[in-house]
């Protein structure tokens, strides 16, 4: 299938076209976008006129748990552990197969209404997400959560090794890595086995880390060791390793995990609802992190919009380090899409509108209040877009949604199934 | 006129029903709610539907700067000293009266098309933003900003009792106070001046306060203090002080400002934007001051909704004090709502939907995948619905918006001459 995109204002985030270029044809052959000029004459089955509009990679949210939508707003007046103990996990009992399937196409329903192609998730019964996300036409990297506390370390890396065998090859769009879900959870014994796991695939490490301060300290003890970073150093040298979080880490500690080949997900929303602090993202960023952006579950971070993630990114550095010149909008931006595929180790097919990538794109449509009079694009797309401005959305050259209207998917009967799903776990 | 809002789901901010009650109608007679109740029978000239959908009171900015809509997104990059000499002000010093109505026209589009029925400002050429205010229909309590700089602060003094004579009993939607710019911009002989103006009327004061380390230190040597707080003391006992910002107070200072009749208009995301930092409002909240939100200028705060400003408003707090218990959704929609209509000295009339009070109501329709599914109401308004979600807005009991089609202005039109005018002053 051919489709032709017309008259866009084209913000590619390639690195060597690095501002809005007006009047650009994108030509998209079947997955693949293979010529961006201005004036393509073509034939095609499609054309869409992206006349006024924004053409831009689609997002890329490096951290989630995308079952946990259906705990959207749940968390409000509680502390994390009494959150967790008293309502999430209880609920997770409860959840089936079936569950996790309509909750994970709730949460991809909500990536494709707000601009996101891709998405890094890290949750367990992993087989009916990869199915959901078939469903859906999303471009997704997941695992199966590893941990070690109940002595079902080992069956989680074979379940995890099995999915792994079975749909590596079965959809460019499905890729893996290694979650293991913290090392407060994992163990001395567990971890070398994890990370022989990565090898023999040479995928990526996915964990939690420095979320929050407890779990330094419940490091610290556990492990014997005066830093977090000391273990990062000891179980993942040479490895590529994305961090979730990475809020407590002191400025020596940034210095000392920089050496590696390190990939942090800010999620800042979550952060702050969980009441964890505030990540040191330019700190990372000046000593060589690549720091890209995730919104955890909605359970603490309310949605899957990384419109919003970039505002809040954008802001609070320069709040909290009282310097308005941190973080300008493109660089932001950068953290949302081309980043995002560093991390994901995706930067040769997405993260960018460039020839001989794969077509991840979304259209905006600035007519709004806000965006008047439009004095500076870039800033806009970060201050006063959200993620309902996103227009259509394509991944790997499948229109998944055109003038918000999804094709694949009934939402309603997702909805009704979801409610359904959380009023009876709750009761 | 008597319009009835049918089958609602009511927030009404009412101390007495501080939770949400459904299948509730209201019927609005001219300006007033005149009934409160579940199935009102009444011959009414409109009903509006409000089934599945929530009905809350219009919601109260505290602090804005209207005109400054055509400076959005102008910030990015800069300091603010640097934004404000280079940019601001040499085009400010290019408007003219017909560019400040405009300009504030589409800043009251804005407020209609996000929900704020109400918003304080502190501009120039104030009887231009009156005048865009009548036509528009929204409540506005105003001033003519007062400095003392460059030797014209008793003209300004003069043309605001004037604005004040002429505009306070012509429509009760149009309220002033006595808008002094900054302790920094004044001076021990002017202060006194307006606050015998203030007295005069029996207004209250709204002044930028301790906003940044800057301004407390210009204010420390200007008038050789040991804390701004002793100005408060020194000029403004006993009066009703709106103050906005107040990000650079001690804990200390917020006890000793707490002993005065102090409303702090809290503006997060300009704070951030501008690298003020985060004001401590749970402690001015705990020492008895009130606390309501304000958007800033566009300039700085990018918009005017303040959805998003109840969102920033109640993960800041959270993240940064590390507490994920404070600041409850319910605790922020009465910041934005009642606590706005306290600060500027109109809680008799309107800030919650209460029999007898003035009409501002807005509607919200809450169907957006980000709020699937709903657990919690509270929570969804303040952190995923935005002010696009607002379907409805009525004003003194007049339908500015409804189904989100403006029924007084036309925005294009608005949209164009905006556009003209940056065009022009920057060139």
């Amino acid at each position: 299938m051919k489709i032709l995109i017309k008259n866009a204002n084209l913000i590619s985030m390639d690195s060597k076209r690095e501002k809005i270029e007006e009047g650009i044809d994108i030509l998209i052959e079947d997955k693949l976008i293979k010529k961006i000029n201005t004036d393509i004459k073509e034939n095609v089955d499609k054309v869409i006129d992206a006349t006024g509009k924004v053409v831009m990679p689609g997002l890329i949210n490096t951290h989630s748990h995308v079952p946990m939508s259906i705990f959207r707003e749940t968390v409000d007046g509680y502390i994390t552990q009494d959150w967790l103990e008293q309502k999430i996990w209880p609920m997770e009992d409860k959840l089936t197969k079936n569950d996790i399937y309509y909750a994970s196409l709730l949460s991809f329903i909500e990536m494709i209404k707000t601009g996101t192609t891709t998405i890094n998730d890290m949750y367990f019964m992993t087989e009916e997400i990869i199915k959901a996300a078939f469903e859906a036409g999303i471009r997704l990297q997941t695992t199966r959560t590893l941990m070690d506390l109940t002595g079902d370390g080992d069956v989680r890396i074979k379940e995890l090794e099995e999915l792994i065998k079975e749909y590596s090859s079965k959809d460019e769009k499905i890729t893996f890595n290694i979650g293991i879900h913290g090392f407060y959870t994992s163990n001395d014994a567990y971890i070398p086995k994890c990370v022989e796991l990565a090898k023999k695939y040479n995928l990526p490490i996915h964990i939690h880390f420095c979320e929050n301060s407890k779990e330094v300290e419940d490091i610290k003890k556990g492990y014997e060791v005066q830093s977090p970073v000391e273990l990062i150093k000891r179980y993942f040298k040479g490895m590529h390793i994305i961090l979730a979080h990475s809020v407590k880490l002191t400025q020596e500690e940034i210095i000392e995990l920089a050496k590696e080949d390190i990939y942090v997900s800010h999620c800042p929303v979550s952060n702050l609802k969980l009441g964890c602090g505030i990540a040191k993202i330019t700190n990372m960023q000046e000593n060589g992190i690549t720091v890209s952006l995730g919104t955890d579950g909605q359970g603490s971070g309310s949605n899957l919009d990384l419109f919003e993630t970039m505002k809040f990114t954008a802001l609070l550095q320069k709040g909290i380090q009282e310097n308005p010149k941190l973080l300008p909008a493109y660089e932001v931006l950068k953290m949302a899409t081309i980043n995002g595929a560093k991390a994901l180790g995706l930067e040769d097919s997405i993260g960018s509108i460039t020839e001989e990538k794969i077509a991840d794109i979304i259209i905006l449509n600035l007519e709004e209040v806000t965006t008047k009079p439009l004095n500076d694009t870039f800033a806009e797309i970060v201050y006063n877009i959200k993620g309902t401005n996103v227009e259509t959305t394509i991944i790997g050259g499948d229109i998944l949604m055109e003038n918000r209207k999804l094709r694949k998917i009934d939402e309603k009967n997702i909805y009704e199934e979801c409610n359904q799903v959380i009023y009876r776990i709750q009761n």
